[in-house]
């Protein structure tokens, strides 16, 4: 819980720090509003029992939900992120960092914009929020759903096909070429030379180099749509050269991306595995953030159809987490659970009313402080607590401080004790934590 | 969702001031755990569909979820906070304050200890975050399940009517004792005589007198149960004396509190209607955060029936919300929905690129900033955006400041700009944001 705080807290900073306001929207949604937008997850909702009223089904995901608030609220455009559960009825393969209830983080840009502007500010955020994770290198996958449709086009796959094969494309990640041929040809009936067509694009990755060349594809040029994609990637590519992180970038023919409410650039950011680093290499995560731009899904929730531009991303914190976990472990790393900074001890019995005493000052001064919930504790109890827990600092009371109106102050990991006027407790107790 | 956060975070630091750690527990449960536990709260429950697999409810609380988690990991003693959400199929009145789906913040300490000491620090607690948020004077009434059930004997309740009378004495910070008695008599079918000796003692409330009183009490300290339950509450009111809270305190033997688990002491935090204050008076949001002893609820999860005991608290932040929210609108303030600190302009045609690469350069070294997503945007346009969403600094390129390696600084404001150089634009900024 402390790491995932810790990564959350990085993710939000981020969004924060790009303007964007924070918005919650309910777990559950109609279900009819689930099912009509994505087909391919239809399987993967956790539906509500009728117990009256309306059937209710828990989201899974959180662009769905925001896309119904802007339709609902008449909204234009708005800049937002999103930090909540979501729910999925997968088997759960815990050991992937993959979980049937999960958190995600989202950002989104709503509005009529400018060509690319928004898009390459999303890119810039999950270049800063992986940086400032410090998961080691990545490189973020751009494509265009445009440049996949005109390629299916091009290729020779029938219309009624695109949104099937494109599913199968979208297993590239986790199955090779050969396996997900198969698919297309044997599961999905498309004919071998188109897909060995198919198979010739999604061999392709790189950066600006290939978007030229890809302009002189002969055959994918012949695709409007394409053409189309190509061009804002061009100018995608020249902004991301501007925020300095355009060698992040790869332009990758087989990425796809599952969901059907993509209508222009995708993108998936995957971590570069460390070869030189031994433990963390049996990590296989898949994609830590992805997105893409969304133009048409406002619309299908607004009764007369106006259309919202989106363009949004998710962080994949559940799988990070997993991976900042597991880095943990092999380096053998302690995190504390808990902030406490002071302990409030006693050597002898009786003092049970003096401790309530001292450490009501402490929490009444915003200091963060436990003691032990017994009358008359041990204290080599009380001081092993405090290694347990990793606690810095302990404030002693006896009869001899009584007597003297004075206080111990004992580091734990020097066993360093000195004494203090009871009086000045607050005050030494801030001066030392400032010390250290 | 900003005033949200600021509350939550008052919250969220008191607790963690108190020692505890994050525990994030699932959204929804076994629907026979969830069912047994408390009857009352049946008809309460969200059913997921049965699609397969266990039958699974969401949870309405927290507490249920932190006993289940005790039990499984075998846990013996752990001090944990949670802030989630719960869910609750009630007719929402928003207009109070309630709602379906709401959030809860949970502190428990878990764990045998001496009496009353983790009891005392949870009304510390309350006391702590209450005054934190600056909601006005408030009350804590506190009450013991012991005595409760102790009076409803010696007041000559059948045994087998102790709940559902007690489920009705709860109401009585929204009825009259009159529609009360009305309920116990006519509904529950409970003897007018015995009813009305219950009458007697819920008008008592007080602090540590009326304690001494209902020791001396004759029918009340015929109960071994109750006198119990006093001795416990004494000892308590000696502990907050010492944590300095002990007149925020009130003994009210009205107080029931409906849910089955609890065991011992009981309690419930109440704003006081400011009296002066106009606008705020129509609030009836009821308690703002209440909590209790609950130590056989792990015991019915393990297995072997292993008991741990518990004591907690839940501030209902959506009340808290509520009221802040009404008071900002009587007072007019208005909130900034984000925290962006600079806004990147421009006079002239043709800076989208310079912007673009200032922009990038104020959000690497964690300043948050933002610009408009247009290519040739107006300059009205932009200082219109930075008034309407309260950014108090923007940095101005245009021909002139680029010949000159210069950059405008503009105070929104004062209206002031100053030349600042280019290359010193992170380093002014910083200057500038730390002055305001």
């Amino acid at each position: 819980m402390v790491v995932r705080e810790k990564i959350l807290d990085t993710v939000v900073s981020c969004f924060k720090r790009h303007g964007a306001k924070g918005l919650d929207t309910p777990a559950f949604e109609l279900k009819d509003m689930l099912t009509e937008k994505s087909e391919e997850n239809f399987g993967l909702m956790y539906d509500l029992k009728d117990q009256g009223g309306e059937l209710l089904s828990l989201r899974y995901d959180l662009t769905v939900p925001f896309a119904r608030y802007l339709a609902m609220n008449k909204l234009k455009k708005m800049k937002r992120y999103q930090v909540g559960k979501v729910w999925r009825r997968e088997s759960p393969a815990i050991v992937q960092g993959r979980y049937r209830e999960f958190c995600q983080c989202d950002f989104d840009i709503a509005g009529q914009f400018d060509p690319m502007i928004p898009d390459a500010e999303c890119l810039k955020i999950i270049c800063e929020i992986l940086s400032g994770l410090q998961l080691g290198d990545f490189l973020i996958k751009v494509n265009d759903r445009r440049i996949v449709d005109g390629m299916f086009a091009v290729c020779g796959v029938p219309e009624s096909k695109f949104r099937t094969i494109c599913a199968s494309m979208d297993k590239l990640d986790k199955m090779s070429w050969k396996d997900v041929r198969h698919e297309m040809v044997v599961k999905k009936g498309l004919a071998p030379e188109v897909a060995d067509r198919i198979g010739d694009y999604v061999q392709c990755h790189g950066g600006i180099s290939l978007l030229e060349e890809m302009f002189q594809d002969p055959r994918l040029s012949q695709s409007k749509q394409a053409l189309e994609g190509l061009r804002d990637l061009k100018l995608l590519f020249e902004y991301l050269t501007l925020f300095g992180i355009a060698e992040k970038i790869s332009f990758d023919l087989s990425l796809a991306r599952g969901l059907d409410y993509y209508t222009g650039v995708i993108y998936e950011a995957v971590l570069l595995k460390p070869a030189a680093q031994a433990g963390v290499e049996s990590l296989n995560v898949g994609s830590v953030a992805a997105g893409g731009r969304y133009d048409d899904l406002v619309a299908t929730f607004d009764p007369k159809g106006y259309k919202v531009p989106c363009v949004g991303l998710s962080i994949g914190v559940e799988r990070i987490f997993y991976i900042v976990e597991q880095k943990m472990k092999t380096l053998g790393e302690k995190v504390r659970t808990s902030e406490t900074q002071v302990f409030v001890a006693t050597p002898q019995k009786n003092f049970l009313r003096e401790r309530l005493k001292i450490i009501a000052e402490l929490w009444d001064a915003g200091i963060k402080a436990e003691m032990l919930y017994k009358e008359n504790p041990k204290l080599l109890t009380q001081l092993h607590y405090c290694e347990d827990m990793g606690i810095p600092l302990v404030v002693i009371i006896g009869e001899q401080e009584q007597k003297e109106g004075t206080l111990k102050l004992r580091s734990v990991a020097s066993r360093e004790e000195v004494a203090i006027k009871r009086e000045n407790l607050v005050a030494e107790i801030q001066k030392q934590l400032s010390l250290s």
